[in-house]
């Protein structure tokens, strides 16, 4: 019998977007072995938006902490996916992913990781049909290397990717989807999940057109989450979900929030992984859960249940901001914590103005 | 035996901040008897900070309609307490209170209403003691008002303080508590609120002084809810609460939330007023649903459970919009939609960090 | 021979956007005889963007006094233009323009002015040709109300414009030509500018697409200042200009910035009306000028004189006021003061960058 | 004789925060040699307040470059102050300040150097006395590595201190000079810009007290620039004068503005080194001027030549970013480009609303 492979998920605070001492403090004491890193997630407390240097600043202090620890080829092989804005009490942390051989008695199926990073994008198909296809094949590379056989255990796909910023709009000769930079952020998050609905067989890909990203909210993933950065030109995929192939405590499962606050589907997917519970998760139950990744946006019917909202009107705060705020707190009551991965923007990400929801758990009582 | 007073509740959406339609549209079919007002509070879209024009612009909006329907002097009886900040997904909206005799048959004791208004302070006594001590006179008047006897049957106090301009720090020579117009707004706030204490019984008057005013956070009232508008120069109040004298189907309960996110306190108020439950209220629960009134705000040492929060460093944010889309999030999620009034800057007014929540709900069926 | 008009320009200080105080003192004492006012202009002290509370409280105020005055029918023919954003140290302030016969010895030609106010648009129109054509048609009824012949003749055409929100892209079936709020407000400008140009003979109308409004930014008055405010949904347009039908001290020269910085021609207007020196106005210079009035807009290039600038790159503060405070800093140096009318969004308003300046001097000595 | 040393500035567009390539160009072409660099400033994108993570990661790109060329402890010793903000049009770019062996024949005095960097601060003496201790004998170790012996020869003092954050005021157990960590940026600077004051003479050391830091603004230096960032804990000096120790084609002269626009002293101390005119600088003028290093702030009477400005009651845009935009096109405007060091905050460092500015010019034509 072949050994199987076990995923682990490192939560680590970040005391600034430099911060990379907890990281650091990890692999010193042996709890992460860096050559056994394959992707790391981190949150961090910029605005989110296309003017956010915490990504870059957090990106090349966690690059430079790794250089010491492994060679270029290796380093460039690891998923990095700074994804900014820790609105409200939202705490920025880092999620680090490694991958051993799981014990031969480990429990299975379980939490299976997959990775892939593309070749860079012109600026001129950001935002437009040539980066659905990119993303659709980037997340099917992704799927085998998790050894994930079906779509349906697929159950969160994390993408960034890039984003149009003034200079990249002039270089282009204006042959852009957008000049406005901000919206280029939105675009191209759209197109990537669009991409992600392809590869999971949620969307059709023939009945995609270029006007339909970032307009038709029809149209979406259940278990997309893209975020858009100015510090990278290609695609970066992470997929997680469940396989044979993986053993281990961990276990991840999926909801989709209809809206903003939308909670129960949350709820049901803790109680799946054995978390139920009246109200929100007591302590015992909180310090089994491993890591939470959602999407928040502001819907774009300038309603949340028939009531008014004002993100959308808001120019001194960009409505992601707000969005995450907001569904940040929601989520935060039900786990008990702000240390949870809410990204902004969730355009073709769930239905408009909610979005999906990933828990990974641990199975049974123990730290995750 | 003397006729009972009875308190009614009108909720009304509004679609920008000079929108009385809804206001307007209850006085012509009779919903709402405007000689029958008490007091208007509302929850507009501005910042809810110095700048906030929303605050302003819906008080000229609303005097406007009903001074077609008063004499200056009734109008002037009228507390209004606008509040500014709608983040996330909270929608701004109208709050009527309004006032008539009971039917014989109501049931009791019942929701009570009170509110007094003071004389203009000074700009050199905004949040200093002379605030602290104009505001627990202006509680006790208004608990005579409401012919609320004990402290203990006041739920939540609201009051309406002045802040300091860059106009007004010039014209009192400086001599002011703060010349930081954003600060000021706090110290305002700490010091009404640090009335109410007193008026309830919850501080004492004797241990007070204006160095502890904005800093001493062990010093709070569980039940006052305070927001600062540039729009007046003295103190407005409203308070809340369970009476004898009145009868109707509303009741009224209060929670204090330890945190940001401490909403079970909260579900245990709805409880007790009959909307118990698993999870988030159901719809036919939320219906019965008046009014929820909360404070929220940043905690001063930078975390929440143990996990950093960012909203103290965020200079393009204010903290005070940060908290009151997080916290906003967290209780829409557990009542079902954002038409609550979540109200920023809760110096004193509850724990470090977190702040009272008050609702009102009807105690059986039927629309509130 | 026909007695002639004479235009005179009122320039007040305001302390908020509902202090109309100084319109009121000036109305009290004589100065201001309210049947004679033609339009008001104000620089209010909001974002100037989609949620800018300021223009409507301001707009709310001075109809509340101007109502005890004039019966509704005189108050509706006034043009009142409410413009966002006094960023830097602008000065917040009213510009009332008024009327009155010209004594027979007065100088001419002179200062004229003309105005029109035109049926609401359909959300759908917004930003589009349908807009261009009610917008050109707007400026000639305009010019024929101040009796100015050519299009030479005018020096300025402040016109006010609509914008849609969320509710307005709602109510209108998505049928729009952006759902971005904050992008409608360009659109409108823009449509509204090329409207001025078509007027004006600057651009011929038969080259216009719908494409091209917000994207072509070498076609452009260089007289239009648009503006675009969230309380109107039809057009306001003031035309000034000079014509031998008007006499009077005041005259008007205009000039087009090339960039942001482009003082130079400026000056020469300046020059033109008798303010001519090295450097920055001496006092008694500035004493005759009796307004400035200003596009501002960062250019789309993201340069100034091949320099980067980040002012499309920036999530937390708009563009608009950016441009506003940086340009505002570039004229208040020459002219001696803040209190200068320096609206944003110059889309269509001049070259991509700069745009058109104005400003109306006494010719001699002697308040204006 | 001894040989005298010559300083050269390299001022250096940079395309993002952390964009280096041009520093890099000029070290692979010779221009700069990174043994001889002395200090770096730059002036980058963010918003120049406590959350600015441009700095950061400036800082972390040109240490990763030089790291490649300079050994730790040379690296160490050069001093770098990362100033974040460049509203309006402001360009983002770095002044390198380079020193080499003059040739015998150069033209002296000439534009001199010095630096020095302290030890750490406390938390709790950011603000206060103990940091305006350390500030003055920074300047003197500076000066006299700068063999500048008088203090009328310094014209520009530029030195960088740290800020508070939560964390740090938490860590202090908050015995600090305030809790808001926007506030501890002003006090921060403050108390170093009064140090700097001491050191030359313009402020009697016995006559400060704690309470006058921050709020005594008759109390400046004609000459300081301090900027305050996150990413550094004690205080780095450089120190910018005359001295006959130094030959070459650069001069530096200062001039003090009194109010954000007053642009005449500017122009004065460009004519007393070769640049007179009338207007802006011509591009033949332009094209020798090195530097242009200017501080701004909006001034504490919320006037500016009588006229109110809005920055301070400005919730959603913080004052200094008002303040550098309104400035800096003011400056921009008289010398014709936004590639100018225009830094916020200019807490004692000028009159209150002014600030000082320093020009630093090539004596002749050709590129300096």
């Amino acid at each position: 019998m072949t050994t199987r492979r076990q995923a682990h998920v490192h939560r680590l605070s970040m005391a600034a977007p430099d911060d990379v001492s907890a990281v650091a403090a990890a692999i010193a004491d042996g709890r992460i072995d860096p050559a056994r890193i394959r992707a790391v997630l981190a949150k961090t407390e910029g605005n989110g938006c296309v003017n956010d240097f915490s990504r870059g600043l957090a990106l090349h202090s966690l690059r430079a902490l790794l250089a010491a620890h492994l060679d270029p080829d290796e380093l460039a092989r690891i998923c990095t996916v700074m994804s900014g804005g820790t609105e409200g009490a939202l705490a920025p942390h880092w999620l680090v992913f490694t991958e051993s051989a799981a014990p031969a008695d480990a429990e299975g199926p379980a939490l299976a990781l997959g990775r892939h990073v593309t070749a860079p994008l012109e600026a001129g198909d950001i935002g437009r049909l040539a980066q659905v296809d990119a993303a659709a094949e980037a997340v099917r590379c992704a799927m085998a290397d998790a050894a994930i056989e079906r779509a349906d255990d697929v159950h969160f796909v994390q993408m960034k990717c890039p984003l149009l910023t003034a200079e990249r709009v002039a270089a282009a000769g204006g042959r852009v989807a957008t000049r406005d930079t901000l919206v280029s952020m939105g675009l191209s998050r759209g197109a990537a999940a669009l991409g992600v609905a392809v590869a999971l067989g949620e969307v059709d890909r023939r009945a995609l057109t270029d006007d339909r990203i970032g307009t038709d909210t029809g149209l979406f993933s259940t278990r997309a989450s893209c975020s858009a950065g100015v510090e990278l030109t290609g695609l970066e995929v992470v997929v997680m979900g469940t396989s044979a192939a993986w053993g281990g405590p961990l276990a991840i499962a999926h909801a989709v929030m209809a809206d903003a606050i939308d909670v129960t589907p949350v709820r049901g997917a803790l109680r799946e992984l054995g978390l139920a519970g009246d109200g929100p998760l007591v302590p015992a139950q909180r310090a089994r859960v491993a890591a939470v990744l959602a999407k928040a946006e502001a819907s774009k019917t300038g309603r949340l249940r028939g009531y008014r909202h004002t993100m959308l009107d808001d120019s001194d705060v960009a409505a992601s901001r707000h969005a995450r705020a907001f569904t940040g707190g929601a989520l935060a009551a039900q786990i008990g914590h702000g240390e949870i991965y809410v990204s902004g923007g969730a355009e073709h990400q769930g239905p408009d103005g909610g979005g999906p929801c990933a828990v990974i758990v641990a199975r049974r009582p123990g730290s995750p």
